[in-house]
């Protein structure tokens, strides 16, 4: 099988076409000469973390931020990186497939070439089993002809594993060592960049020269933090999952006889339910966010959708269109504990049919009354990140059954006289992930293949390539790099009797954060979505013409510059500096002194680390663990 | 909800780039002057069957076939219809919506404001609900701007019932008598235009002048026959789900673990599923007409998916994507006995727990075989055509159920020494069916609506518009009508005894020809199929650029121009006549007659109703009960 990867082969008339295209560079990358300036050193977004990050990564914890200007920018401090020494780089993809990932291996292999062209870009083949053994590819411009812009991994393959474990780090080093790599750059999602970071702090301990680079590529778009505003292939499966979502609107309005209740691929958070939910307008979503937030049972949320179907059947509305995000299962509470009580069975190697006998009375009696189906599904191993098996449990079949039960039970009561409830179960995900990536992500991941060039010309390790400023057009971008300890996480666990348990620091997925402005868009819409079926058809992806150069609502309705700012904030600081010099009148020193006393009281107190002494985070992981940025 | 039909709504930029599309008309069509020249008269596809169909349609059958042409051909009999007294007609969709069927609402109001400017479009409300109830809403220009080019059959929503009992024939007639129709245009497939040349035939009949047009509007693709090349959503339909088996392709390829079961829909036909295979070349497609032919039992067919795992296998191929039309299921001969006693049982009323206990042995054995859910699918009421609820049967994860369990036999046998066989199950309909219309289904459905405008204008009743040519551009397509009556096939059912029923004259879904060319294609590339990914990518749809003006695969191969070549022949025969003329010499005269002489034999030969005598035809109507063209 190795022996395909690579190989070139037939592309259908629209895929020659994309083979065609050439995303464009920011200013700040083009030409041959780019220039870094380096920020200040990095913290954790959470100070109370501070500590056990810093335990955990001496080597790679607080580096500062770099940022990438063209050569001509007028920043005194920026270094132009002028030694350019062939480099040999290993690439690797990592965790699920994402619209867009061979690009990033393009932009590399382009940045490398305009740079250094002696340079030897080497692909490891399946992924992180390719790391171990050390099976290569090398890249070349031919190789990539007929990859360019188009989706999947094939080119490569992916990881079927984590590297994780002592054994398989100790593998990853030697392939390091042995292929005499200057850096290795991994491309996935919240999984593979923790990875990273772990390889990144190994490497420096164990003086292996080897710069580690994360690259955001995953379909969930959860790998968002103040550096990272959005993920490589999320606007892809946005597209095409909007696509199809209206397409069975429009079906369901046809047919005016079914609800539709479709379960959207996307991990433990729910960005692409409600990125899809601003495309296309389906009459309800229910948010994992909002129902752990609300801590909402199964009852309750079947009586919300019984409701909803029961005030359209008011209006002579018998179809409907509801999307239910895939992390919805682990984040309603009784379910949750149930998952939690079965993992912990699991781990204790019994069997799964002699689980159900093992659990609390309480969660016995949820598990007896959920239909076969799913309790099989409940029974699965959990993934290798301790979640369920989210992709195989068919949410969307368990509630279309129970408010099915429940319109019947209405029915019989006589408290519901509309027409008999028909439900229509779809799970969309695989059908996207291969998708042919949008313009906007074959940018996003070209240029993020030169930053991960630029950060291993800076010599930077343990950092991932961020994007700024991405609802803008690319010549507005703003390109950096990001220390990712700064993105760590630690969760902690309360065992109820005050023992807390801390685990190791991670990258968390980013949940839907309840106060942002593309949450606050939903609940203002919410309500006509339900009633009003105010359909939208954003239609197939498109290439070009009108949609083609469209971005996700999510990325375009949140203010995230958060680099930006950063950069505004150095200039106050440097200005107050400037204008305060020795020699400055009393009244100037006397005015900056106080402000910068008030300023500074201020800030001391909202960043005190207080919700380090109490385990103040929720239970439910999928909810709290990752602050909202 | 009526109220809501033809409302105006918010178009996404591609939906309003769409709605400003305006298909071209063929030649024949511009301007407003259209010959109609009148063929020979119309026979049934199967001599056997004309006896029974002329019983069942006296008023209906034999008319002839029917040819539009621009005002400048020269043909000698072609008569120019020159008064255009304006008409009141309706229209309704019938059956499942299928995209495109605006367009020939759009199509029908254009023609009809070109030739009469004073006539009236009605389109019924809820399908035959509405033509029942004669709730109907004036079609103008206005009303039409949001629709045009737009899926769905929403402008008016679509039927959820047949118009077949005395009670709704008569509420249809009363309808088009109150209603003062000219005319009634039932856009919909087999089933809807079965009821079509049925209400033709009653209006006939009961002196009802409103005269009734039938247009072929189905995903499926099976209103086939000698006059009808295409239906109207068949090739976005293919376009869509391909894209999406091509995406699962990718996936499958970048992740090298699953094998993908994908179920399409389509009813008992593969034409879907052929079309889709032959755009994305998938690893494997089981076709229903295969297995009916060659009488492969669910374990032949466990079989011949586990040999082609294990070959794949042993190349180190663990991933794969195999396609499988609705209809497998009842291609199956023990499945389709099973079924029979099960529906047979159902009519009785037998309550579905109690089904089990009264099977005859055979299939009780079968059915107590099989996994609980399928039990569950197999027991539900069949649908108003006889034919099992096929969307609602997951054949996909039946066959995956077997196939592990088998491949998990050989691994412990030893015969299998691969790695573990896991697969994810998809059923693709639903989000197809509401999709933007293809550029060709825009086209065709446009110009079959002006068809049904000349069909109304010539006075004709019970014919279906057809367009030939449709492989090749838009001004070579050549336009007609077709006596529906010439469409039907008589279904003869053998009792074992030499006993044999007869059905009523129907469509019957047209199978795919297992002598076609689009069959050998697929046997040519079979074996390189399966084994080497030859995937193939066409992308999402488009509107403009490479892939927008593709047209179906199927559609291209076959050499379909039957109409075309009936004209030939009828060109060969006036020249007969004109070289033949009283005066010739006697040598001309007799080598006519030796010459015509043979020609009549070997035709009387060939087209005697041999079969008419013997229940040839299988059991197993889903294959053989309509002729092969």
């Amino acid at each position: 099988m190795d022996s395909d990867f690579g190989a070139a082969r037939e592309l259908s008339d629209l895929q020659k076409l994309r083979s065609q295209y050439h995303p464009q560079l920011p200013p700040c990358l083009q030409g041959t000469t780019v220039r870094v300036e380096f920020g200040d050193a990095t913290t954790a977004p959470d100070l109370a973390d501070a500590h056990t990050i810093s335990r955990f990564f001496p080597h790679t914890y607080g580096q500062p931020l770099a940022h990438f200007l063209r050569a001509t920018a007028k920043v005194p401090n920026a270094q132009v990186i002028t030694e350019h020494p062939a480099v040999r780089v290993g690439v690797v993809f990592c965790g699920r497939q994402s619209p867009g990932g061979h690009n990033v291996i393009w932009g590399l292999l382009d940045a490398l070439k305009v740079h250094i062209p002696k340079s030897t870009l080497l692909g490891f083949l399946g992924g992180s089993e390719g790391l171990s053994a050390q099976k290569t590819l090398e890249i070349t411009d031919d190789i990539l002809a007929t990859y360019k812009n188009q989706g999947g991994y094939d080119l490569l393959g992916r990881t079927k594993d984590q590297i994780r474990t002592t054994e398989q780090v100790t593998a990853a080093l030697n392939a390091c060592t042995d292929l005499k790599l200057d850096a290795l750059v991994i491309i996935g999602g919240v999984t593979s960049n923790t990875d990273a970071a772990q390889l990144a702090e190994t490497f420096a301990e164990r003086k292996c020269p080897t710069k580690v680079v994360g690259i955001p590529v995953t379909l969930n778009g959860d790998l968002k933090n103040q550096f990272v505003e959005s993920n490589v292939g999320f606007d892809t499966i946005c597209k095409v999952n909007s696509q199809l979502i209206s397409n069975v609107c429009t079906d369901a309005l046809s047919a005016e006889k079914y609800y539709y209740f479709i379960r959207l691929m996307g991990r433990k958070a729910s960005h692409v339910a409600l990125e899809c939910t601003l495309q296309s307008h389906p009459n309800m979503v229910i948010l994992a966010e909002e129902v752990a937030a609300s801590k909402l049972t199964l009852f309750d949320i079947t009586k919300q959708i019984c409701d909803a179907v029961q005030a359209r059947a008011e209006q002579d509305k018998y179809h409907g269109v509801i999307l239910l995000p895939e992390g919805l299962i682990e984040s309603i509470p009784e379910v949750y504990a149930l998952l939690q009580e079965i993992h912990r069975l699991l781990r204790k190697r019994v069997s799964a049919d002699n689980i159900s006998a093992q659990l609390s009375p309480w969660s016995s009696a949820l598990f007896e009354f959920l239909p076969p189906f799913i309790k099989k599904q409940l029974l699965l191993h959990p993934e290798s990140d301790d979640s369920a098996q989210l992709s195989q449990i068919e949410t969307e079949k368990l509630l279309a059954h129970l408010v099915e039960a429940e319109m019947n039970k209405r029915l019989k009561e006589g408290t519901y006289k509309g027409k008999k409830f028909n439900a229509i179960c779809h799970f969309f995900g695989y059908q996207a992930r291969g998708s042919l990536p949008s313009k906007f992500d074959c940018d996003y991941a070209y240029v993020l293949g030169h930053i991960s060039y630029h950060i291993i010309a800076a010599g930077l390790n343990g950092y991932m390539a961020t994007v700024n400023n991405l609802k803008n057009h690319v010549n507005k971008w703003r390109c950096g790099a990001a220390p990712i300890t700064a993105m760590l996480t630690v969760k902690r666990y309360g065992h109820g009797n005050g023992a807390l348990t801390i685990g190791k620091p991670a990258l968390h997925p980013a949940t839907v954060d309840l106060k942002g402005r593309a949450y606050e868009l939903l609940g203002q819409n919410a309500t006509k979505f339900l009633m009003d079926d105010l359909y939208r058809n954003p239609g197939p992806l498109q290439f070009d013409g009108p949609g083609a150069d469209a971005k996700a609502v999510t990325l375009c309705v949140e203010d995230q510059d958060y680099m930006g700012r950063i950069k505004k904030l150095q200039e106050y600081l440097d200005k107050v500096r400037s204008i305060v010099k020795p020699g400055c009148s009393q009244d100037v020193l006397k005015a900056a002194l106080s402000a910068m006393s008030s300023v500074t009281d201020i800030l001391s107190v909202m960043s005190s680390p207080m919700s380090a002494n109490t385990p103040s985070k929720s239970v439910f992981p999928v909810l709290a663990a990752t602050p909202h940025f």
